[in-house]
């Protein structure tokens, strides 16, 4: 039956997202270690983040982003004043040591359907962080779906053990190249061949060549657009200004694709 | 200085999250193969779905999860009569190919705090999907923050085939171990000494070892947590009730350790 093709859904899992936090407003309740956690998570999406907590229950990662101006700090417990604007807050997350005071936040927050994390309570979380692995562009998530968190951690140091070093320089030469292409074939009607061809790129060249690329190899690979061709990677090299003669591979020049790049 | 130890921030990324879905309702709007892929994940997350589309714009797989009853239909176009209750819709997911009708849509969702996605509009995205991979508890999701959407699948099968082939069993294992401590020792003034002897259990053990862990040998791991020790995982082993004579560890009855679980 053709129906056996499409996958069968797997349940108990969450839906991972990577949620675009930048120059939008946090609320980070709370300003002991795990705030700390949530704070790097935040700064590394380029939140606004305002840390509320009193100057003694702030560890030192805290107290050094607020001297970085990293973070923004009103000096004091949470008040329900705090929310008195929710249309201006995107997002909220708790790490006190207080339950009832934890509670009454998330309250807020939903009533005011801004999403939060009440560190700890599940029931209180519209959503959990896991393990994350960051190389430039490059962001893999571990997640355990809360019944492991140490696991996901050695799941994520054994990831970043196994890819190669470079995997993120790779990703962003895919990035340059798409944005290089769109500027030589900038016409909509383009779509589909662009999308083809940056389809073929991938399929060519290994992670550890995407990593090597060059602008100039970018440039010189954008010449075989035109014709809808992908060369070996070798080919590239041998068209650097800087090759050796016997890396110059002849079929480079013999004019067997056309240059009408953007007609 | 001590303020190096601290980790710099890399801004750039996003905010990779768990959301919890479960139990809260969707809107998909389109049924083509973009919107095939969403409704996976989300069932995968066990949403309430529904998909709204045309019947002529419902490609196969769409068609199947809607004959299976996995998700509910509402055969035509989107009106924004469909966001007339926005208190009860946790997510609007857009898969159409008419971006003035894909923006009324985005726009609506803002006016309502309704997190929205919609696809291959950056910024009309509260948040992105990227590639997940997915075993029991783990799941694992490949963000390149929208430059490389090939290479996150291709980073995502490259992760698959280096995970131990049952690294989701041993998340289990670890997840029911926590559920059995707090069993015998429920109070909550154990739960600094649980934690830590968690911790020790997770550093003792390989992934592998954690994968074999049967339901005796956690009954039988449990019987340390009185004195605060972890056995070698050989020692387990040699508990079992069909353990070969020489198999079985010496110490494992020679009484050094206290049975007063639960005391």
């Amino acid at each position: 039956m053709a129906d056996q093709n499409f996958p069968e859904p797997q349940g108990g899992g969450s839906l991972i997202i990577a949620w675009q936090i930048k120059g939008k407003k946090v609320l980070v309740i709370g300003g002991g270690e795990v705030a700390a956690g949530r704070i790097l998570h935040l700064l590394n999406a380029d939140a606004l983040i305002t840390v509320i907590c009193p100057p003694s229950g702030l560890n030192p990662e805290v107290k050094h982003r607020i001297t970085k101006n990293q973070v923004f700090h009103i000096p004091r417990n949470f008040h329900p004043s705090d929310l008195s604007d929710p249309s201006s807050i995107s997002m909220v997350l708790v790490a006190i040591d207080d339950p009832a005071a934890s509670t009454l936040i998330y309250k807020l927050c939903q009533k005011h359907r801004i999403p939060a994390n009440i560190a700890d309570v599940p029931p209180e979380c519209d959503f959990y962080f896991g393990s994350v692995h960051r190389d430039g562009p490059l962001q893999i998530m571990v997640s355990t779906n809360g019944k492991g968190p140490r696991i996901a951690s050695m799941i994520r140091k054994f990831i970043a053990s196994k890819l190669p070093s470079n995997a993120g320089r790779a990703i962003e030469s895919v990035g340059e190249l798409r944005v290089k292409l769109r500027k030589i074939a900038p016409e909509q009607k383009e779509g589909p061949k662009r999308m083809g061809w940056m389809k073929d790129v991938s399929d060519k060249y290994s992670w550890e060549e995407m990593c090597e690329m060059t602008e100039e190899d970018m440039d010189n690979l954008l010449r075989f657009y035109a014709a809808g061709t992908v060369p070996e990677f070798k080919e590239l090299r041998g068209m650097r200004a800087g090759a050796k003669e016997e890396d110059k591979v002849p079929y480079t020049f013999d004019g067997s694709f056309g240059f009408s790049v953007g007609a």
